[in-house]
């Protein structure tokens, strides 16, 4: 049921339109916890060189939904429900990597961690925790 | 010390390009709450005809930015420290309006609340509150 | 279905024991709003005079139940989901009044806003928003 | 600078009537992480034979603060500023396990993370998230 990181990268690709023009990679996966990686885009800049707030918010609510897909397969209907971030520092020009657990899995919503770095950087710049509700009928534990 | 819409809406597109780049207006604003929005654009949809929830998180970001310029004119390093959403209900493809309250403004540091609508429909689509850092030395209550 | 505020605090005493030593009050509610009272108590004091923050995220928490129980009637099986709390002025050692709105109501969750003032003060001392979830089967918009 | 687990319990109840009273155990920490314990105790149950969420929550914010202390030394004006838990599981009338980490320190904030147990089941009953507020020319990194 679960998909490989491959199977994730098609299927939000598919779905997200942003997500394939802002090329995200689907890095690692294991039905528990997934890396997510964005490649640096200069259009992400802010005034000061640093990266902003939005992509990392995109970035985290992109990566939870491939964690999802991961361990579940294909529950498209998956939907956040809430997403709270705190930033931590402001990240460098570089690749952003999204690392996702999936802390509750329960038949109805999902609730995980996400920790964000720069490549190459190991101060963490934001940590984000979201519920995901699952449609009715699809949960698959 | 406090700004107009309009010299909020300079502030914003001169140091946000996303923000320019997406047309964002300051339509109101008058020191404690203030009113942007984000005029539709089909490259924030989402399968199922919805918008975005990046878009929703980045419009209050933006939005929250706002009402701390209007309030205390120039301090263009407030950065946000916290932003917690609850997605309430799918935003048809429309404009999407974000109304401000700065709900506590303290020394170092601002919270306030979004609310999200599309317009045309009285239902909220999300709710918003955020922290934002201010820049040492530039509080102006 | 709904229930008037004598009546929720007939349940939310009954079912929470720590709400009824505290003495609890329902003051006002009319289904989609409502209005508790947690009269001050000695033991609640924090060192400077302030009344603790656990104090002030327990009274939120009960005050959601009980607009919940003022909407839909008896759910017992309410529970929270989520809690999200800004402490934003220390409150003097006097009644806490929590003033509770529901921002959504789902078939299977709701969402809600608090704002805790103390009696006689306008500024607000905290602002909370949480998510209960519904049990399956009773929703009952 | 920073305080061994024994003085952190006596601040803390010396400064925490509630936690005093309630017998809050500092069990370990090493000034980045540290573990807490909560006694169970027959009036913090809820219909069910759950905990309840109000005590989860302030056993949380008393560990954050444990944690912080441990780290920084008798900071005693640091502050919550927001707290944000999502319940995971009901909790199993047991002791209480705080595990907290400190994700980020900055000169103005912290920002920590808190996985709450009851003893012996490893799974998670709530997490939590928090910024404490430090006091202005206490900072020590």
């Amino acid at each position: 049921m679960s998909l490989t990181p491959e199977e994730v990268q098609a299927v939000i690709w598919a779905g997200l339109p942003q997500a394939r023009e802002q090329g995200l990679i689907i890095e690692q996966g294991d039905g528990g916890s997934i890396r997510a990686r964005q490649p640096f885009d200069e259009k992400t800049i802010r005034p000061g060189g640093t990266i902003s707030g939005p992509t990392m918010m995109g970035l985290a609510d992109a990566a939870m939904y491939a964690a999802i897909l991961s361990r579940l397969g294909r529950v498209e209907m998956a939907v956040t429900q809430n997403l709270n971030i705190n930033f931590l520092s402001r990240p460098e020009p570089a690749d952003l990597i999204a690392d996702v657990e999936i802390i509750r899995l329960g038949r109805r919503s999902a609730v995980l961690e996400v920790r964000l770095y720069t490549v190459g950087n190991e101060n963490m710049v934001a940590h984000v925790t979201g519920i995901y509700a699952l449609p009715a009928g699809e949960e698959k534990r």
